[in-house]
């Protein structure tokens, strides 16, 4: 930990979620006023409400209309919280896209109940606003647009994409923002930036199967990181790996990651940039479910705590408002000349008139509401999956606690075989993503994702409760 | 040569291009009857009328309207024809990114006379119906299609793709069709699916630069090959290389390259297939100019005389209707999956409305109108591009024929420097291609390329006779 370089109100939460998890402060109980807060520690009144606002985004304290702030209870009959992991402590070759190619497949069959794809609903996205920018854009403009754009990208764009970084305390310049085909492109381009075929790649565990597929069709190696279900990648043990493996980057999330939901705390993000500042080994982030936050702040990503010097931010509007505009874009200072180079030379520059559309959308200034409207639904979507959960699956199933995004990690009591349950599941028409396509190692073969990116609705709670039962019929076998 | 595979017009077109050249048919001499021609050699009328025609593509013969063929004139005060190129026989390592970004830079300078960047002009395209297409797609269709498309590419362009490729006697499946970003995205996809980094792959001499940055950024070597400035690449060097080389994969344009505007003949091309199949090496043509033909005929691309078995066909509507949409194409049967697989990994899939759009403005049938249009347009910008080369370049210039494609390809006499004429011209507000930027050997420094992509007009004119003065100033020194 870096304490010195962590700010005050970030002390001041620590320290009252220590008081929490040593019982100091029971479940249920008044936290202490911000005023007297203040006092004792001398602190003005701002930044004891940033701390408790912090805990009230991490989950430890509720804030209650004209009563303060309260411990919060754990929720009843809660199931308990996947195990940290423990992946084994060597790089290993990915070879998953067989498996990748299948689940996609299957998640895209619409006639099976939605829980395998980790996309929001196209109608729950309300995209007509984007829609009719874009079908302005191209009455309109569209002989002047039909042109090779930059390299690196619409300069409107890039003006909106980076006056929005400036919420998260980060001065981004539009030129440091490559415009990219979605996330997927853009971390393919930091990869391939910073790192060689035969490279090692630190990574999350379990974590997003794309980018396992990337590393895989890029020759590159994956080394697991033992990650913690809600606090994220475990710093010492990151540590301890780079001491025995030479890492050429880690790709991490900022935020709610896929698919445990974890975020790590703003100080252990400090600590790990320390590490990785020591050990020279860049960090690339995917920041693509940073804006569906439930807690009142959004998390600050890696970047704007490290100013973006060795620091490849990458991110989309997939997940928040057009998985089917593919507008994905990269944030970096030092390494932006090797991004936009290979920009260029493996596929020039992205269509112009989508980014125009995005370009005068984010300038009309609805994003923040129809953001604000999909953390509530996808909040509540959760807390519904979560019951159905809770009500059907076997015995001894812990669940994720996502404060953001909108999927869930499930991991069953073993010996539980998620493969035999998805072949069942697909017969029964349900989808969901098996366990073992989040590790290289195709660890976890105990454990299910089930994303709850759809409208709830009958279907989807017939389809996790019939799920729930199918995994205790095996279980019970 | 693969005499016995060659159709009975090809031997008969080859024949009496040989009487051409050696004389025997004289320039404006008629070319013997086709009845006759049919009655000597025991063929029908149609298939003496399909050799006759493919010399009329080649610029051999000449059709006068109820008078028959004649053998072509050369044009009165020509310009010999630059020399086939004698790279040396050896792989190199590309280095090219920087010269390429700072061309491209220049070459969307709007204020420079627009010589320098191989794309067409956006008012020319007239791409109206296209984007009248897209605004119908976003406004009635927006919800339906904000999802992520399947990685190959929407099935209905994929399938007006398909019923195109019918015209040039290929049967292609919409299955064997992966859509991709550009040209670019699809030589990339193909490259990699192919070949690692370290390989070598052979390309024509000189080449479209942007390959040779591909190649530069996948680590990728180039083997320069021997090509002629208007019958491409020298089958027989190409076998003697790669007796010494190992070579993974060609990368060959299948009609009017870029610069030179060279085009293989069928019997060439067989051979090429032939022997690439003895030596199990891949092909990937790119036949983004196909479609801009001067001669009456579409040339066949490689894929359509060999059924697709190992080559990889790339291409785009970038050059002929609209690069601001970013719209290419991959056909292949056995390389596809592995296509497929790179384009998940890589970018998980492409923006939907654009295909949606191009899906129903191909359906349409106004596609082949408008290309008629761009082929004259093209035709005569490159005739009075010409002209003006011709009335004002250094004496012993020698130009390029390019039957196809809207760039010529100039040959100064040496010693020149197209470096230095380059920065002379930008000073005078004049963009062009330096020559050196068409090979990994960095030759080709007394040659450069100008683009006719632009409506002809006085600036252009000017421009062009401009750059001749200076290129005569130089050369005067």
């Amino acid at each position: 930990m870096e304490v010195q370089t962590a700010y005050r109100y970030e002390q001041l939460a620590d320290l009252v979620a220590e008081m929490v998890a040593n019982g100091a402060l029971a479940p249920g109980a008044q936290a202490p006023s911000v005023r007297a807060v203040s006092e004792q520690h001398g602190v003005s009144v701002s930044t004891v409400l940033q701390a408790y606002r912090t805990l009230e985004d991490r989950g430890i304290l509720v804030a209650r209309p004209q009563s303060g702030f309260y411990v919060a209870l754990a929720p009843r009959g809660a199931l308990a919280l996947p195990s940290a992991s423990r992946p084994r402590a060597k790089a290993s070759t990915v070879s998953i896209g067989g498996a990748v190619a299948a689940l996609l497949e299957h998640a895209s069959n619409s006639s099976l109940v939605p829980l395998g794809c980790a996309v929001p609903e196209a109608a729950l996205l309300q995209s007509r606003r984007l829609d009719l920018a874009l079908a302005r854009a191209a009455r309109q403009h569209g002989t002047e647009y039909n042109i090779y754009g930059a390299a690196r990208g619409d300069a409107g764009l890039r003006r909106e994409i980076a006056r929005r970084a400036m919420r998260l305390g980060h001065a981004l310049s539009p030129d440091d923002v490559v415009i990219t085909n979605g996330c997927s492109e853009a971390i393919m381009l930091a990869l391939t930036s910073v790192a060689e075929r035969g490279d090692t790649i630190a990574v999350e565990s379990p974590t997003y199967f794309g980018l396992l597929h990337t590393l895989e069709m890029l020759g590159m190696k994956a080394l697991e990181v033992p990650t913690h279900p809600t606090l994220g990648v475990d710093v010492a043990a990151l540590a301890r790996l780079l001491d025995t493996e030479a890492v050429a980057a880690c790709v991490l999330s900022s935020c709610f990651s896929n698919p445990l939901g974890s975020t790590m705390s703003e100080a252990d993000k400090r600590a790990l940039l320390a590490l990785l500042a020591r050990r020279r080994v860049p960090l690339i982030e995917d920041d693509v479910y940073g804006e569906i936050h439930f807690g009142r702040e959004r998390p600050r990503p890696f970047i704007a705590l490290e100013g973006g010097v060795d620091t490849i931010y990458c991110s989309s509007f997939s997940k928040s408002l057009a998985p089917g505009y593919r507008v994905g874009w990269i944030a970096t200072r030092t390494h932006a000349q090797k991004v936009v180079e290979r920009k260029m030379a493996f596929s020039l520059c992205g269509p112009t008139l989508p980014q125009v559309a995005f370009a005068d959308f984010l300038a009309s200034g609805s994003y923040d509401a129809h953001l604000r409207r999909m953390r509530r639904t996808f909040d509540d979507n959760l807390a519904r999956m979560m019951r159905a959960v809770e009500a059907s699956f076997p015995a001894g199933t812990k669940v994720s606690r996502p404060a953001g995004g909108f999927v869930l990690w499930l991991e069953l009591p073993k010996p539980f075989d998620s493969r035999a349950l998805f072949d069942e599941a697909l017969e029964h028409g349900i989808c969901f993503a098996p366990g073992d396509v989040f590790s290289a190692s195709r660890r976890y073969r105990h454990c299910l994702r089930l994303s709850a990116g759809y409208a709830w609705s009958d279907q989807m709670e017939e389809g996790v409760r019939r799920l729930g039962r199918l995994a205790r019929e095996q279980s019970d076998r």
